[in-house]
Parts: C-alpha cells; structure tokens; sequence
C-alpha cells in the first residue's frame, strides 16, 4: 500500500501547519503585543499559502487516486477507508479556491481582528466596517469558486458543518424559532432574585474557583493551559497541549460558565483518536459536534441540580461577600434565570436559541445580498427587538459582540444551536448507559462522563460526518424535540432545587 | 528589475516561517504544557523542511542568477546589492545540506529540550547523554555536508559568527586568557561583603522592579512581553513582536541583570531595518554583534555607577529588608564582586570570558573527537578547576547549565566573549559621540543611548558582515585591549563607589 502510505505522509506535514496556525492565533489572541499584528498577519498569510499550496498540488490528487483504488477492499468503517473518503471530500472543495484567495482570506481575518477589538471597545461599528466589507467581499469571491449548490450560504456552512445544507438548518431553526418564542414568554423569569450574582467578584478568585472547576473535570497541567483573553475560545496543537482560555468580568461570575464551555471544547480535542494525529481524520468531526461537548459541559453538567448540589460549597467559599447568605436553592435559580438579554454568550438556556437564530437569518441576507453591511446594525437591532423584546443600547451590546464576522467566518453561528441540540440528544444517551451519572455529578465524579464522551463521541475524530457520529452515539438523526422537552422540563414549572 | 522582486517575494515567506519558528520556540519554553513536546517536534520540523525545501529550490538558485546580473551596477552598499551577496552566501552554504538532515537537527533539538530540563533539575547528565549524542551526530553529519575548509569546527561557528574562522576566534580568546588568568587572581575580592545580596528576593517584586527597568530603558508594552523562564532569552516574530524572558530566582536579584541583558537584544531586535522585515538583510547580523548589545545593556549600563547612582533607591525601596541599610557604595562593590564561580550567566564581568573559553575549548574537543561525551562531565570539572579554581558539586552546576548543546548549538557560545569584547570597543565609541552619556544615565534617560546603537549598529540589519559592522560603527575591527583596558581600569584598583 505504497500510495496510501505517501498520501498520509503528505498530508502530515499540512497536518502541522494547520496546528501551528491554531497555536499563533492563541498566541495572537492571549500573549502578543498588540503591535505584532502586521507580522501576524503575514505569517498566517504564508502558512495558510504553503499549506493549501502542498494540499491541492497535482502530486495530492494523483496519490489519492491511487490510494482510493488501494482500499478498494476495504471495510469502510476502516480508519483508512474513512481517511481516503475525507480526503477525498476536502480535495475537491479545495482544489476549487486559488491560493491567493485562501492567503488573502486569512490575512483579511488576521487584520481585521485588531481592527474589531477596538471598534468593540469604543462601540463604533463605523471604523469597523472597512475591515468586514473586505472580508465578506473576500467571502463572496470564495463563494464563486463553487458552482452547482442549492443556496449560497451552504459553501459557507459546509466549511464548519459539514454535509449539512442550509435548508436542513433552517428546517430544524424554523421549529425552535416557532417553540422558542413562545416558552420564553411563558417562563422567563423576570422577579427571579439574582442581584447577587452581580457586585464584585474578584479576578484572581474568580480564576482559582475557575482552576479548581475545570481540574475536578479532569483537566491534567502537564497538557492543557486555561489563560484570560477578550473573547474565550479552545485551542491547541494536538491531543497533548489543550489551551482554553476565559474571560473574567470583575462584576459577574460568569466566567465559571464560559470556562466549563471551553472545557467540553478542550475534552474533545484532547480524547481525538492519538493515532490519527497527524492526519485529516484525526480532527474534530465538525464545529456542531464540537459544541455539543461545550454546551454539554457548560449546561448540561454546569447548570444542572446534582453538580451544585456538589460545587456550590466551594462557590461560596470563593466569594463569600456574594454568596455566603445565599441558599443554594436561590443560586439555583439565579443561575437558571431566564430572562431576554443582549450578550449571546452570557444568555440563559431557553433565549440562547433566538441570538443564533438572528445571527443565522442576517448571514443569509447578507450572502443573498439583501442587507448593506452599513445598515446591520440597524438589522440587527431590529431583530434583538422582536425576538428578545430588548432596546440594543450601544453595538458593543449588538452587532460588534462577538469576534466571527472580524474573522470572515460566516456560516459558523448555526453550528452553536445545532451543538446545542444535539448535545441534550448525547446526554440522555449518556446518563442512560452510564445508569448513576447524577449520583457521580453529586459526589464531584466524571470519569466515566469523560470516557463516555471519549468512545462513543471524541474517538471517531473525522472518520464519520456529524450526522452519523450522532447516530452512532445516540441511534438517531438530529432532532429539536428533546431539546425542546429538556427546556420544557426544566424551565417549565418554574426552576427550583 | 523582474527576477530581483521574485527573488525578494520567493524570500518573505521562507523568512516568516523562521519567524513562526521563533514564536514556536519562545512559546515551548514559556507557555506550552510539558506534554506538548512531541507535536512540537514535529511542527518545528515540519517549518524547517518546508523553510529549507523552499530556499534551496532551484528556482531560488535561477532567480539569484538573474537578480545579479540585474544588480551588477548597483552601489555594494545599497539595500539591493547587499540582499544578493545574503542571499548568495546562504544559498551556497545550505545547498550541501539534505533537507531531511536540517528537519532531523530541528527534531532532535526540540526533542532534547525537555529532557535536558528534567537532567538539569535532577543533577543527571547520564539521562541526558543519548540525547546529546544524537545531537552531535548530526552535527558531525552536517560538517561532513562542506569541504575545503581549514577545520571541522568553522563550520558550525559560521552558523553563529559569519565570515569568523575559529583560528581568529582562537587568537583573540588566547590574548584573553593570558590576561584574565592573571587579572582575575590580582582582582579578586573574596572579602568584599555581598552577603546581602543573598536571601528573601521574592519573585513578585523582582518581576515589578525589572519591568520597571526595561520601561525605563525604552521597553513599549504594545511591541514587547517580557515573561518567566528557566533559561533567559530573547526572541519575537519581527520588529513590533518582541519577546524577552527572565528567571527569578527568588534567593538573589540577579534576574535584573539577566533582564538588562536580554533588553539589550530585544532592543537590537526592535530597531532593525523595518523595511527589510521580510528579507534576509532585516535579520540581526551575527550573534556576536547581538550578544555585544546586551552585553552593554547588562553591563556597561546596568553595572556602571552613573546608572546606579540614579536606580539605587528604586532597589532599595523594592527591597527594603535586604537593601534598607546598605549604603550604594557597599551594594555597588558587591553588585561588581570578582569571585570565581560555577555558574556562566551569573559571573561577573572579569571571571565571565574564562566560562566562554572553556566551552569554546570542549566544543573544540567534541568536534574533534578529542573527548568522549559520556566524559564531558569530568573534562568540564576539570577545566573549572584549572581556570577558576573551583570543584564543580554537580553537574547541574557544572556541564547541564546551559540550555545551548541540548539544541544542539556548537559554535554558539564563542560569541558571547566576542561580543563582550565588542561591546566595549562600541560603548566607548558611543560615550564619544554622545559627548554627555554617563550625565544622562545619572538622569535615567536611555533615548540617545538607543537611537545611537539604532543609527551605527541596529540598522545594518545583515547588510554588512559582523566585522564590517563593527568598523563602521568604531573605526575599528574586533580588539580585546580597549576590554582587557575597560577591565583593568574598572577592576584593577578596586572597585568604589
């Protein structure tokens, strides 16, 4: 099997080069001076030239050709059955885009990300706006290189969510968006006392409570990092060197949850299949199945009864002043409150769907060219008012919250819904294999939830598109319904503990 | 000019990996967790490869043909004229050498890495050996890549010292060595009381008072980190992006003058041609020329009385429990003890060049085979003994307490004395031009002192060789006396405050 053992050892070192540029863009977004920005950009620039440049080379095409007619034989679940099928699928979408392009695209993304910090801070969309015209205008060049697709946005989506069309989603949006709105009216939950998760919680108490948290979860020093940075997000070069990282607002202890996110984020990329490391297939299998572990993570386990049941203790005891006179029913609660706000990744569980969902419906207009990126705010606005019933005060509540558009990732939004459904589809299959996860969550315990997770989800890597990853750990396709039980169940009555 | 711009676009991304190589390195020995060793090895291999594959490419070799026809009737002091000579020199020197050979020296480097801290940490050279020994074979495979050459050793020392024999380097050392043996004999001051020097330093302040250090030498938070390590060093990924590091050792306030040192060359890194960044003629020149700027930050600023005189009560006021009641005459004296000791980067400026000359006399050995490496340790004691007097405990304190042969560097450590032998020549040559230098100092302003360096050495980037360098910036070419006088005049009679 010569050409196959070739191929593979032509794609590791793209392997590497993509990793590396997951490290930089940490070290851009956590450690670099903010000047190094140009230098960045030129180096993400060049790494993404040579590394599309190696994969879409002639040489590429002929090995898979004859690697594909070496595991003709092959049982397709085989790890290089399912490398070749993977390989194959990111050829002929990559062979399509001109190197430049791709280049252009991740300088633009780099540029633009200094650029939207500081907008973001001095909430003025306007000097942001050069910055994300050149990178949707760079979007829509990418978007020509396809031919023969349904709708626009499906080129875009596919490079987050794979195999999953546009359609497909707003399917699956158009029932959450019809149940949605009106539970939230239902059990929202404006006299639900939580002035005392706002007031003073300290940074570097709020960075231990965040350690401990995320050490009880199994996160080992000697391969994974949590560091502060502007906008949290999970990264890393390979199953051994994990880093998330968090962001600690001195007034609220909403960290903690932002941390347990990146927690299911970091567990998946640290359980992906170690002998695929080097390999395509040894990646994560799409951005949806990756957050169906962080929302998994951050509610399923965070917010739930039988893990403060455990943690709230130690809660306390990290901030006493806040919380020392506050029964764990009333946290409970607080934690759990539902109520329309502007901030997506602070939002409450049942409103969480409507901010994607927004995000979802402009992204279309703009790739279908119905909305001026000048008029967004305004759209968006527009939206946070009808589906949240709330006044945007300023776009750094809005429009400039969140780092993506600065990035040019359109199309990533809907894979946070869709994780968020699937991961209630993972955890019922989960809780009824392992039988006394809730006791385990009581008594602090999640090894076997973190060996669950790792074979029945992390290990498949890339080898199986999402839908069948799902299916292979939970015997079904995606579905909003028990989603939308698990929200009806929970918020339904009330939340009480 | 056609070939000469392809030439400079076929360069900038070649000197962006070296760049990303850089940050790599920097973040391995600062951020990234422990077991992050192994995908690390691979990636920096994978950058050398792909660095090499492209400059060696023939098309590199046609594009520098045609470019210097292009260029022939240019001034040989422009920009364009010195790019082709760089570029000529490289391309001749790296043509011998197997790509798959650079990637296997950049592997077992990082490999050797962290095991080389664990040997160090447990006093055990034995762990360390095979790693050593895999990285001098390799060494002894890239020397056998040249021929006609005077001796195997210029081969590595021209990686470090370009257009330096180590016949030249040989003679300068031996003119040291006959002078210091005797100085430091006759200078010595075992009595003079450093006792308070010794004891509770802890880390937070030393971090508070050396950033403020750096501050006031010139250091800008928006193009500069300086962070914790176990070896201190310099590094960044182009002029705005510069990295220094320290350790602190919470028993002594030496890492000030370590983080002076390492000031030094991020300073050097700083002011380099901007217009060249993407160009082998912005890199810094040599190693000497690099380590002669820290060594003038460390000491000739930051062991001189001016600069006391104006930082003394910071220190104090930093330290209050160690320094409250030592006068600066008493602190000065014993900030400049002559005292053999084991440690390299903690020597003081007299006993400094004998560490150099007994690693430049083993690496000599090694590659000679005039030494087994499993006797290195004992060969290392021996020369301790001879040159310094002193019996050397263990080998942390002895043969591992230096991160360079775990890289696999061999040549590397000559510079250091050559550029502390040219620090000199270009401090004195400063002094004169600036006219009231050690007044400024007395204020605490450094801007003449930086803007000088930045004019008549930073700004040459790689245009000239080290030595041209240096004359155009003294008058002069490499001369032990006006160092051996410095020495002399600054220790012979005693130092007072």
């Amino acid at each position: 099997m010569s050409a196959l053992q070739d191929l593979k050892e032509r794609l590791a070192p793209i392997l590497d080069l993509q990793r590396i540029m997951r490290i930089l863009s940490w070290d851009q977004q956590t450690m670099m001076p903010s000047s190094g920005a140009g230098h960045r950009a030129e180096q993400m620039g060049t790494l993404q030239l040579l590394s599309h440049q190696l994969f879409v080379a002639d040489e590429t095409g002929r090995l898979l050709e004859d690697a594909t007619r070496e595991i003709e034989l092959l049982d397709p679940d085989s790890d290089d059955a399912a490398l070749i099928r993977v390989v194959r699928r990111d050829y002929d979408k990559y062979v399509r885009v001109p190197p430049e392009l791709r280049a252009e695209m991740a300088r633009a993304g780099t540029e633009a990300r200094p650029i939207w910090v500081k907008a973001k801070a001095d909430s003025d969309f306007a000097t942001f706006l050069p910055a994300l015209e050149r990178n949707i205008e760079l979007r829509f060049r990418y978007i020509e290189c396809f031919d023969d697709v349904d709708e626009p946005y499906d080129i875009l989506l596919d490079d987050f969510e794979p195999e999953t069309s546009t359609a497909e989603v707003r399917e699956i949006f158009g029932e959450l968006k019809a149940q949605l709105v009106p539970l939230i009216a239902e059990v929202r939950g404006d006299d639900v006392d939580d002035s005392f998760l706002r007031g003073s919680f300290p940074p570097e108490r709020q960075e231990a409570l965040d350690k401990s948290v995320v050490d009880l979860f199994g996160m080992r020093p000697d391969s994974w990092r949590l560091d502060p940075t502007v906008h949290p997000f999970a990264s890393g070069a390979g199953v051994d060197d994990i880093r998330i990282t968090t962001n600690y607002d001195p007034t609220t202890m909403k960290s903690l949850f932002s941390t347990m996110h990146e927690y299911g984020h970091g567990l998946y990329n640290h359980q992906l299949p170690r002998e695929l490391g080097r390999l395509p297939t040894g990646a994560p299998c799409s951005l949806g199945i990756h957050e169906s572990q962080s929302r998994l993570w951050e509610n399923l386990v965070g917010r739930s009864l039988p893990f403060w049941n455990f943690f709230y203790p130690r809660a306390q005891e990290a901030f006493p002043d806040q919380l020392g006179d506050v029964e764990l029913g009333r946290f409970f609660a607080a934690i759990n409150k539902v109520q329309p706000s502007l901030i997506r990744i602070k939002a409450d569980e049942v409103t969480y769907g409507m901010h994607v969902i927004l995000r979802f419906e402009l992204e279309q207009d703009i790739v279908n060219r119905r909305v001026e990126l000048r008029d967004l705010p305004e759209a968006w606005n527009a939206k946070v008012k009808e589906y949240l019933g709330l006044e945007v005060p300023d776009d750094a509540n809005g429009v400039l919250q969140d780092t993506h558009w600065a990035g040019g990732q359109i199309g990533y939004f809907p894979t946070y819904l869709l994780g968020t459904v699937m991961s209630v589809q993972i955890w019922e299959r989960a809780t009824e294999d392992i039988g006394d996860l809730e006791e385990q969550l009581e008594r602090g315990e999640f090894a076997a939830l973190r060996q669950w997770l790792g074979e029945h989800v992390h290990r498949h890597g890339r080898k199986l598109s999402p839908q069948e990853t799902l299916r292979r750990a939970t015997g079904s396709t995606i579905d909003a319904k028990p989603y939308l039980a698990y929200l009806d169940s929970k918020y339904g009555a009330g939340v009480t503990a």
